[in-house]
């Protein structure tokens, strides 16, 4: 029994032939004799047919079979009474008269159904995850995570980069996340790490003139995972040589529009907006802003610093800012609406939160009056306040403010519906400072990476104040998230040991580490820089999804277990010998 | 200075128009105060003129630049004179007139010469791999790999493969190769494994319905090295639901087809030929025979059984068997060129390497004198000898007779010119056996994987002779390579379970390592099957190389160590602490 059709794309436009289908039994209902089977395949469902006047033997063995079963089966495509047409299903004006059947395989009854929008524990559905996968929806994203790769792919290879995979045995990096470890068999007491990223190989290729790369790589962190982490995820690496920063990210834009109008149809408008890490901060408390709506964050810090508020007064002289986010329309909201945001802001690190309301042409709320009439007029001016306006004040220093108020604009252009989840906003954060001050270890670290080219008027910060410089780097924000970042690189071995020196990475220790990286540097590196996007997180956003692990068709869980397979696992002690190694103290037993 | 066109491709179309070219310096000669330097990038060489005439001061910058120095030159594009064409440079017609350079960067003296064909150690090639790289031959083959792997996805792509990505931290399992494990940080004493296949996963996608799947996976194997293997292999897997064995074969042979049409403008004539197990080590001596020239062995153990030869009737009598290559045309050879061959077949396990020529139309040699005119007429029937002929007698065990005429025939086949290199010859080899009996463990093994389908009719072998049965398993081999692999699954548990315990694994580790798996096929899996490619080797010999490493953009030694950034190392003790273990003792100081 050859398979001749797919269930799913059967149409009146087939009566009258005789096909063969396979597939999965989604439902059976017995209709005083007469067998109804929804069969499902990946394309989709037809209802089959078991009729005493035709289907012979074959009602008997179908009279056996459950949800799940799996069948082949031949019959004759006839169109439906009308009474039974099912306009809900794009097969619904066909059914196929069954002659001939055969049980390819039997089914218990699956611990949940197989069927979107049910509500089964995620730990089932991992457990489970070849039934989980069954289902329409996830179905729907593998496909779509297909078609991302093939649209970067053929978007990629049409614009003559090439498709370099690069090692995952390689070698433990001391900066940037911490790393899985591969014991060595034949190098005792030796370790591989798996790649963060195919940074180093990757610029490695830009000085072997590859001059343009991609691959879709596999990376590897071994961090405290989130929501939206997952130990291993997949980037679209992308590096070129020769050029310019602008030129590259007019590139990109192409890349993601075609990405956009091939997987959604959609038109994504470009160039896209481009705005410094500064202004991001700035205007909307975050480094990856939702562009969809305003609201904007105001710096106040000026107008208040001499004001009756004391709070307001001394975390100013301590360097720190008082910034106001203007709630339009929120003026209305009960005392109790507004107290319920303190929780909220505590959670980012707010130790309080100032308001005022604009009601009946005047502002309102308990801090008004510690300010003068002037000072008044001023926040007013500023802020755009007007009649109905709630607005929410943070003072604190610079990361705080940014975080309190960046979460409450999102959580309040939300509540007030400002935010149309059919728009993807799409915009370039650049303008990154290179170092940041890493307060526990005394020490300057790299915000992107140590590879990350300074601006070149920047340079000789590096010897009075290296906090201040700004870094060649970009972000691709969309929505609220970051869905892609790079920079363009150093390529002179002299500015990257002054980079080195500036994390506190001694001279013998970058020769130790990263010695092949400077010693390429004199052998004729060409300018060069590149971009990661993160693809789980794309496809996640294309998908209208709210969390990695439905982009993802064996995920791990937030302790980095797969509960299908129950990995990890322990392993036959001849294996740790043959490794050179020993477990530091026997395990717990029964922990899981 | 922004690139306008690429080296390699200007000709005389491009005659008065001003470029603006970006390079590394090939080389560089000075003819009486003007300077000729051949400029290269990806697309290849261009010549570049700097003439006090019209160079101005980029003649003086361009006085200092060397070998692989980083350029960005404008100028303008003229003819050469007819005496100065160079008619072995695509671009030889041409050169062009300099009068801007910025040089982007320096190089010291390479360590070798970035050109193709020159003898260099591979360890300094692989040490200062991104030199290497630069090589025409090796940009060449990056490019062919990268082409390969799209043309395997377009063609998968248009035939309704979905890419699916498994993961890479995964289970460590008790069959196959040896693990390479990564200890879990999360999971005190637990470890992950890397993949030494997709295998499990693809299998239970097809559970999930997914029905056609393919991936360009990462595999990893810690075995000992040899020439011909690497620690990480890239293979293209695929497997898909409800289709037989042909049709899987004949739609693969499709996707073979184009890709060697797509790379190499080669028409492979199909269908290929489906030759057994038991054939292809009868014939050949090998279960990946070259297909190029024949030289087939012949099977005359009848007919020397009772010969005066007393090894050959020894040998016959304990199981053994007698066969005979023809080396046609070398009945000439002298004494001590046929005995050259005896240590070549020693390598393969020969103890002794008798021989007949032909020669004034008679047998001669050593074992002539042991044989009756019948015997001698049967032979020579049987062998096709004739004049000039070199019959090559070898007698053991099955094995070592395979191995020691399949390695004669190659050698011998490649001596007389019958192999041609421009001849891609495919064959499918089928019918393997599915057990292997180990002589060390006592034990059956599986041939291909435990997860291999028995041929229906020898399901009932299970209870009598296991030894027996035939797999549903396939090879593809071409020009005596394997360059894939596969076969159709069991999809049923208790057959799962039958193959279990005929390679001695109990049913409790069945349930505890492979529970997930017979669980699944209770649950309504489809019959499947797939195959994986190895796409390293198919890169090799579209490539036309003899050595993986030419193949993979940064590879590892043969003791699994990358030369490049010298992995593995040894790591912070910090780190091992974070994941739960202790090296079993202190690594030996100095030993790289």
């Amino acid at each position: 029994m050859k398979r001749t059709h797919q269930c799913g794309t059967l149409s009146t436009a087939n009566i009258g032939e005789t096909v063969t289908l396979n597939g999965w039994v989604q439902t059976r209902r017995d209709l005083g004799g007469v067998l109804f089977i929804d069969l499902r395949d990946r394309s989709g469902l037809v209802q089959i047919v078991f009729n005493p006047a035709y289907s012979g033997e074959a009602l008997q063995v179908a009279d056996k079979v459950r949800s799940e079963y799996v069948l082949a089966v031949s019959g004759k495509v006839v169109k439906r009474d009308t009474e039974t047409v099912n306009p809900n299903l794009p097969t619904g004006e066909i059914e196929v008269q069954i002659t001939e059947i055969e049980v390819l395989n039997a089914a218990k009854t699956p611990p949940f159904f197989i069927e979107d929008g049910v509500e089964v524990d995620e730990s089932l559905r991992l457990k489970y995850r070849y039934l989980d996968l069954r289902r329409p929806e996830m179905q729907k994203t593998l496909w779509l995570r297909s078609k991302a790769s093939k649209v970067f792919r053929d978007f990629l290879d049409g614009e003559g980069f090439i498709d370099v995979e690069t090692p995952i045995l390689t070698l433990s990096s001391p900066e940037g996340a911490r790393d899985y470890l591969v014991p060595s068999r034949v190098h005792p007491g030796e370790f591989f790490a798996l790649p963060q990223s195919p940074q180093l190989y990757k610029q490695l290729l830009m000085v072997s003139g590859v001059e343009r790369y991609y691959q879709i790589a596999r990376c590897f962190r071994d961090e405290d995972l989130r929501a939206d982490r997952q130990p291993e995820f997949t980037q679209v690496d992308i590096e070129t040589s020769f050029l310019s920063r602008d030129e590259l990210l007019d590139l990109m834009e192409k890349l993601v529009v075609r990405l956009f109008k091939e997987t959604k149809g959609i038109d994504i408008p470009t160039p896209f907006q481009r705005l410094s890490y500064a202004d991001a901060m700035g205007k909307y408390g975050s480094d990856k802003p939702d562009l969809r709506f305003g609201l904007e964050l105001v710096n106040v810090s000026d107008l208040v610093a001499a004001s009756g508020v004391k709070v307001f007064a001394s975390v100013i002289e301590k360097g720190g800012e008082v910034k106001v986010l203007n709630a339009k329309g929120c003026g209305t909201w009960s005392r109790k609406d507004i107290d319920d945001l303190g929780p909220f802001a505590a959670r980012y690190g707010a130790k309080g939160l100032a308001w005022i309301q604009v009601k009946e042409g005047e502002f309102k709320g308990p801090i008004v009056k510690f300010f003068t009439e002037q000072e008044i007029e001023a926040i007013k001016e500023r802020t755009g306040a007007e009649e109905g306006d709630l607005l929410l004040f943070s003072a604190d220093n610079k990361k705080v403010v940014a975080d309190v108020l960046g979460a409450l604009r999102l959580k309040i252009g939300r509540q007030l519906g400002l935010i149309d989840d059919n728009i993807y906003k799409f915009a370039w954060v650049v303008d990154f400072p290179l170092l940041g001050w890493d307060e526990e270890q005394k020490r300057y670290v790299a915000e992107h990476h140590p590879f990350t080219r300074p601006r070149e008027e920047d340079l000789h910060l590096f010897e009075t104040d290296p906090g201040q410089i700004l870094a060649q780097a970009y972000d691709l924000v969309l929505n609220g998230y970051e869905v892609g970042g790079g920079s363009m690189r150093i390529y002179k071995r002299d500015i990257q040991e002054k980079m080195f020196d500036a994390i506190g990475i001694s001279p013998e220790e970058a020769q130790e580490k990263f010695g092949y990286l400077l010693d390429a540097f004199e052998y004729g590196t060409p300018p060069h820089g590149g971009i990661a996007f993160g693809l789980d997180r794309l496809v996640m956003l294309l998908a209208g999804r709210s969390n990695l692990r439905e982009t993802i068709a064996f995920p791990k869980t937030a302790s980095a277990t797969d509960l299908l397979m129950n990995a990890p696992s322990e392993v036959d002690p001849r294996q740790l010998e043959q490794l050179h190694i020993k477990l530091a103290k026997k395990p717990v037993e029964d922990k899981k």
